[in-house]
């Protein structure tokens, strides 16, 4: 691969500084932030760049026209304030906010990284005002902003940027009606309308219908216009500033993709089979330099049609990235298949999706079972009640969405469909802490304390894609009660091995190594390579550590667990998810049903704090749970004395 | 008081079958059922008669004109579904479920007792299609259920009755979308647009604007008509049924409290001076008489002008109820003082409501602080993300709500805000099991869990009113963290006596009884008072046991815990909550945290399944979560031999 290129800071200041038209210098702006923001994406490895493209010319107009906040400074109290709603085009906004000095190169380049910049927004970064990356939330955070400007007398107005998909999230209409009956005027909502969400048309997803008129329903004043075309955009905005009795909502037409010919929806999506594929993820090298080429390709040429000389670009040193261990397997993968499989010979089963059917490898069913397929758009809590609806009349439903979405935001409605006593399996993608790069608002290390006092409700999480398979045909073939399926969405470090004969059986685990000095149960791919990495130096140290693969993550077999802890001083426990509310809880509990025994070491090791933004193995080095830590962790843990004399009774 | 009356079943046969005009037929059997729905809410000694009587003639038209479902049974995959998605009007259709022999005069005088029928829906009873009582759930479930006919060719509509100011729920608005996207023509939803929602009007609360063109705008069939005109009902209902190609509304107009002259809106609004006190509750002995006989004449009237006998009513025996002791004190009371006394100091306080301003004890801030009051709605998701605005900006915001409902459906937001590291305190009210009349869908046994594993956040619950001042100027002047408060809603069985010197001390609990044998620590008012009457038991029988207030729910000062745990060879924890996720998870990893000990031991004791519905007493019981029940099962633990043969180390 060629060396990539980054457009420095000070080509912006040249390119403000001619006396082109406004015109001109924004469209050169936004091209130059759209290449800078596709050198950032590649470097990261991952990214949104369909969506940073579509909404970049908006941006671009509110920084470098509309708004005061450059003049007054990004924490001046009267300044204008700006944030994305949905998030995942922070890349765009990175590139300019790098445009205008408020980032320098080296935070640029270090898009998704540890102590770089997160995947999704967050406040600890300068110049961003809202954390979001979780749909649907903007419009009322925006009002709140706005409402503290009113109370405290601050000068600056509030733009929020919206995705379309996002707009099938309810909050958003929650958001409409109140900033409407709160007299909340200071509210300026952008929809970024590029017609695409993760990979197909808004409209085959759940169509939104005539949005000005939906809007205006809502009794706020709406207006629409190409989200291209600087100067319709700016007559709107400044048309907004003389509106002063209602918030406002610009519909803004965008193009997916924009800017580079072949990631533009129309022709994406032709290309694409109706599948657009720009959508996340870093473009190959192939695809990248044609992208690139046709970016600086076309500022050039307006640079000489202009009489300017062309875009100095800086290469850049990239880096050897830190790399986990990466097999091909994915237990996702394995998931899919499974589900095909299952469906065969069970009518009953009906597939949910809240848009996410690629990344949750839902198409494989959606392609074998059209018709018991429902694609519910992004609108999970509606998906868990229609599920429950489902499930009502006879149905077994297996509800889809990221674990950090599913089990937080429509946790309310799988209590409610609980309370039915019908089956419904919840398959949590994205559960645990990698990947680690779209940050703290997709990694999911709560959603097992979510399920966890929800009576009758089973947790598992399969190691590989065998025990994937054994727990798809478990939770619809053998299970009585509500299942939970949690799992890891990337490629598994490695392929965890299991016994031959080995078979899921309710609350019982599974030795992957023997040990005599203590046992560290695990669960997943991510965190069971940790544990056997762990166990693998700490036995050159003469130490010899025992793993479980313990897949039951709330239930535990008595008889089989006093067998298991009999045998070992001391035992561990190695969570993809937070210490709190884990599999460390229950086998505690577990462990004092007993009574508790003398000088026995128990120890949870999980996700402390909020999960790190950043490549694999910087984020479990972060967390001290790679396995080069853990051994140093549990080395120290095995070491210390216990803190009670032995035979000390109260 | 004089006898509760109840009219018969055979009261009902003999209208049916009268020769009056239809008209007549069902205004007469609607009263009868508001007449019964009037005393089995009296009897209850709570219950929703605002809404119960709004909706009356619709539920009425649809059980004897409109549906098909008595015809062919209440189980028949075939049936018409009819269910009310607000829930809390359930009374009457009840009341109308009795009038067709669907529901036994035993079940209708059981109403929101252990083992009759739940204050809200519940499919365990007979003729109830769906649960509900969370609002906005309704329209996304009749749609699962109009799936389910579709994809298995059963006959049958579904009929989903929704409130007004439900309407404020996002959820809603995602159903709209997509049900027309996914085709479902099937769904017939009526509003009952009675224009109060719990005791203001919507349109003070959260204005609907036109609905007409607002779901007309989301894609659906909608029309507008006289809730309380069977033949204006009947005609657009029979008219829905041309309409194939789309799914149907229809916003019915109608008078909460309709029936009784002094509950109808305009009169009742009128003479509570803008509040409506119908909402919910049973009306004293004097409203409750001059209702019954103005509904009951009204009946007898119209009989007598068609020539028809008087009505038989039939006395009731009403049982005495269990009483558990009640005290005048409630915790949220003291709440909503203090809030007033804390914000003159701190102007940056302000406060947010979703319209539950009266449970919450919020009007004393309301009318103290108008402009620092922000009246949000039923749209908790909303609220929470327009307190995370103002947090960013600077406020701090103390966000209310019942806990079922804020620690639930606003997860995901109340994370997001979270990750932002600015300071909200969350105030749970309505927590843990007592009252347990309105049922599960707002008992609150999982909020301690649903906030356990979120990075730095205080769970705190005073024991009384005193505690409580402390806890919100705690929470509000030297918490700096973000802070979940805790609080039972009924009176409090007793005043818990605190040591005149004691102070709120994070991690630090308080004795409240001294004892030898073992510790009970326990937290709240409801469950403190039960803790020491099992220690008083126990007492008796010689077992000396010791109760601590122990207010902080996810914090153990250790230095503090290893002095009190040293002393007592059994810790016990009695929870307001789930086992799973509440203080006892705590306590045990902080003991666990110093090394097991020998032959302790520690039992938890919390709500197991999903929370009874009934009486105090009678649902403390049913969980042996009462003070005699606990006695047992402490002197049972206490006295069982540990399982683990002392000084038996692995």
């Amino acid at each position: 691969m060629n060396r990539l290129k980054l457009i420095p800071r000070e080509e912006f200041e040249r390119i403000r500084n001619t006396g082109t038209a406004e015109k001109v210098r924004l469209a050169l702006i936004a091209d130059m932030c759209r290449a800078n923001t596709l050198t950032a994406v590649k470097l990261a490895g991952s990214g949104h760049l369909g969506s940073s493209f579509s909404a970049m010319d908006i941006v671009v107009l509110l920084y470098y026209r509309v708004m005061n906040t450059m003049r007054l400074g990004i924490d001046h109290p009267d300044r204008d304030i700006y944030f994305s709603s949905k998030g995942h085009d922070v890349p765009g906004l990175y590139s300019v906010l790098h445009s205008l000095g408020v980032l320098s190169r080296d935070n640029l380049l270090r898009l998704r990284r540890l102590g770089g910049l997160d995947g999704h927004p967050d406040i600890a970064i300068p110049g961003i005002e809202s954390n979001s990356g979780s749909l649907g939330m903007g419009i009322s955070k925006g009002k709140g902003m706005a409402l503290a400007k009113a109370f405290a007398g601050r000068g600056g107005r509030v733009f929020v940027l919206t995705g379309d998909g996002e707009l099938q999230e309810g909050q958003v209409y929650e958001a409409l009606q109140s900033a409407v009956q709160l007299g909340v005027t200071n509210l300026h909502v952008i929809v970024d309308h590029n017609k695409v969400q993760s990979d197909k048309l808004v409209r085959e997803i759940t169509d939104l219908g005539n949005l000005e008129e939906k809007f205006r329903s809502f009794g706020w004043h709406a207006k629409r216009c190409d989200g291209h075309d600087f100067a319709s955009l700016e007559a709107v905005l400044h048309e907004f500033e003389t509106v002063r009795d209602k918030p406002k909502i610009l519909i803004a037409d965008t193009i997916k993709g924009r800017g580079v010919s072949f990631m533009e929806h129309p022709q994406a999506l032709r290309e694409g089979g109706g599948l657009y594929r720009w959508h996340a993820g870093a473009p190959a090298d192939e695809p990248f330099w044609a992208g690139y080429q046709e970016i600086t390709g076309r500022i050039n040429a307006l640079l000489e049609k202009q009489g300017l000389g062309p875009l100095r670009l800086e290469d850049i040193e990239t880096e050897h990235k830190a790399q986990s261990g990466v097999s091909s397997e994915y237990v996702a993968e394995a998931f899919g298949r499974a589900l095909v499989d299952v469906a065969k010979t069970r009518k009953d089963l009906v597939v949910l999706d809240a848009d996410l059917a690629a990344d949750c490898r839902l198409r494989y069913f959606e392609e074998a079972c059209p018709e018991r397929f429902i694609e519910n758009g992004i609108a999970e809590q509606d998906m868990v009640s229609t599920a429950g609806g489902l499930a009502l009349q006879g149905f077994l439903p297996v509800v889809n969405s990221f674990a950090a979405f599913l089990a937080s935001r429509s946790n309310e409605q799988i209590y409610t469909n609980a309370c039915e006593g019908k089956r419904i399996i919840y398959v949590c993608h994205y559960a645990g802490l990698i990947p680690a790069g779209p940050g703290k608002s997709h990694q999911s290390v709560r959603d097992i304390s979510l399920f966890g006092a929800l009576p009758g409700f089973e947790v598992i999480e399969p190691c590989n894609g065998d025990e994937t398979r054994m727990a798809v045909d478990y939770c619809v073939n053998r299970s009585k009660g509500n299942c939970v399926l949690r799992l890891v969405i990337g490629p598994s470090p490695r392929t965890i091995e299991l016994p031959r004969e080995y078979r899921l059986s309710i609350g019982k685990g599974v030795f992957l190594k023997e040990g005599t000095d203590g046992v560290l149960f695990s669960y997943g791919p991510v965190m069971l390579h940790e544990a056997l990495k762990a166990s693998d130096v700490l036995q050159k140290r003469g130490v010899s550590l025992a793993v479980m693969n313990m897949p039951w993550l709330n239930a535990v077999d008595r008889a089989w667990f006093a067998e298991v802890e009999v045998r070992f001083p001391a035992l561990y426990v190695l969570e993809d998810h937070c210490v709190v509310g884990g599999l460390g809880d229950r086998l505690l509990r577990a462990l004092v049903e007993q009574d508790l025994r003398l000088g026995r070491k128990f120890r949870c090791f999980g996700v402390e704090g909020f999960p790190a933004c950043g490549a694999p193995l910087e984020v479990l080095r972060h967390h001290r749970l790679d396995g080069e830590s853990l051994a140093e962790r549990l080395m120290e843990h095995l070491e210390a004395k216990s803190s009670t004399p032995p035979g000390r009774q109260p």
